[in-house]
């Protein structure tokens, strides 16, 4: 089969890759129906986080059940299913507890690599889901969304604890802030404010829901979040960047006893403990628990009342994976999808 | 009137201060009943926190209404009355969600200093809580832990999320962690694990509810928490010192999904975004809000359903506060109540 590999900094090849098999009984062999690029991806693709030797990518995925271990009863042949970016087993006290990606029996679906023809899903019962039936083309992109991006969003709008009446903050216009926008209007926030410089990503985001933009970051960012406040800074703000400044400005634009819900994955962020003690702020995020999600998000995609497929804009074939990274890191695309 | 004063580390005096007057409409004189000597104190005592030359001390306080402003209505002449460690107008968006020391009128009560025999309340209305008449002379010292110690271990178990069927830890042994032990058993836990090596504080966490007594810290000491809790951590964490250590040993003892309150105000402390990330916890804490507990921790009191008072073990006249302050510095005493 053919599979992206990153065999370092902005090397980005497809490859043939050996075909996966089962390997414990409960894994799943599926057959991708599309693939994509996550905003996480960029982080080996610019040299932040070290990569050692060749390593396949992608941790997001939809497509067709081929087979299953003998021990998987859930899903079987034929269906069409949605996992999360973590395997967990989706029965144990972690699991249960809606944390799956700290389930003690986790697989990072990243280590596997999942931008490829066909994959093997570990815990394919406590990590897939189905759809109702084959979904018609168009649904594929959101379905695919609802895999990272959209789960994403959807937590760091849960953790900062998003609800009706509230005034919310999103720092980061990548697919994920924005999803965690159009989370923010399904949750019943009354008011979105997007930070965003990037004209199509603004627009974007007003599709989904926010109903203020601001373009400033850092000190200037929170002044204006805390203008559009009475003072006082959002209720809810979610972080989707992952660096010291976005958390920062994430936990400054909050207002005393509000929630930061942060859910960029962190590089190099020291939280220093005597501003977080004297802010007042609820923190919490981490890997998102995709799978806790999924149900309730295939089902909103499935009755079209959500399209966070619209963060998809580029698409290209599998085997130009590379143009398709080159794009997001040039921030020329959103998100890139990649078909078959 | 006499009132302590620190010239620098370890060198407290106590020494004829200008009697307080009424300043603003809204303030109020109190003749305190008893002050005491804080956890919180020990830092400049200690020379951590630098002093801008002598300085008054003590933010804790109990006593009878002597004087009220032209504008102060909840409080007359006469009346016992217990105060929040900040003053604050408890009107304001912030108070009324329940974040007292964060109103953007705050006074923090320190920069005046209680340890001394008048003392002027600012904000009189939204800061004092009156009792329903003059107290019983042995109510006194809980009156006075409900002034803060007592206030701050139990914001410290809300933020943790204690509550019925959860395992709880608590890091840190002096008077807000034995407390915050007693506030996780009136919150229904199941279990209480105080974390102590000192023999007389386990005892007293004991009395309060503790179940078990981890005497390991760091690393060792969450091993501890994690062997009895089925290898996952606690539900709820109480952290109630303060320094880097305490922190990452309270993130490190809960369970993903689980949450830490911390109330020890942070000294040097930078926490790793990475390891916060994938720790699944939730974070919450700061200066306690006093004042929204002290209705329910003055009918606890009154009722004689709590005895917080326990946390004194040790009663000097004011003038020998100095005395005090070295028996707790050095751990020999819990907490010190200084008499008039």
């Amino acid at each position: 089969m053919l599979g992206v590999v990153m065999h370092g900094p902005r090397d980005v090849r497809v490859e043939e890759r050996k075909d996966p098999e089962i390997v414990q009984p409960t894994d799943a062999i599926i057959r991708l129906t599309a693939a994509c690029v996550c905003g996480s991806d960029l982080w080996p693709y610019r040299g932040v986080e070290h990569l050692d030797g060749p390593t396949p990518m992608g941790h997001e995925y939809v497509g067709v059940v081929e087979e299953v271990g003998s021990e998987v009863a859930n899903v079987e042949p034929g269906q069409f299913v949605v996992g999360s970016f973590f395997a967990s087993d989706n029965t144990c006290e972690v699991c249960r507890a809606g944390y799956q990606p700290s389930c003690p029996h986790r697989v990072i679906m990243g280590s596997i690599g999942t931008q490829a023809q066909l994959l093997r899903v570990p815990l394919a019962d406590g990590t897939l889901v189905a759809t109702p039936e084959l979904p018609p083309a168009d649904l594929v992109p959101s379905l695919l969304a609802a895999s990272d991006v959209l789960g994403t969003g959807w937590f760091g709008a849960e953790a900062a604890q998003v609800g009706p009446g509230k005034t919310v903050a999103v720092v980061g216009d990548g697919a994920v802030g924005l999803l965690a926008v159009l989370a923010a209007e399904r949750m019943g926030a009354e008011r979105i404010i997007a930070m965003s410089r990037h004209e199509p990503r603004q627009q974007l985001a007003r599709e989904f829901g926010a109903t203020d933009v601001v373009e400033e970051r850092g000190d200037e960012g929170v002044a204006r979040i805390k203008d559009l406040t009475g003072g006082l800074g959002a209720h809810s703000v979610v972080e989707a960047v992952g660096t010291q400044e976005s958390m920062m400005q994430a936990i400054r634009a909050t207002r005393p006893g509000g929630h930061v819900g942060y859910v960029g994955v962190a590089h190099d962020v020291a939280l220093p403990g005597d501003e977080l003690f004297f802010s007042h702020v609820h923190l919490h995020g981490g890997p998102a628990p995709v799978r806790r999600f999924l149900p309730e998000l295939i089902d909103l995609i499935w009755r079209r009342e959500i399209d966070p497929g619209k963060v998809f804009d580029l698409a290209l074939p599998l085997e130009r994976a590379a143009e398709g990274y080159r794009a997001m890191d040039e921030r020329r695309a959103i998100k890139t999808l990649l078909t078959f």
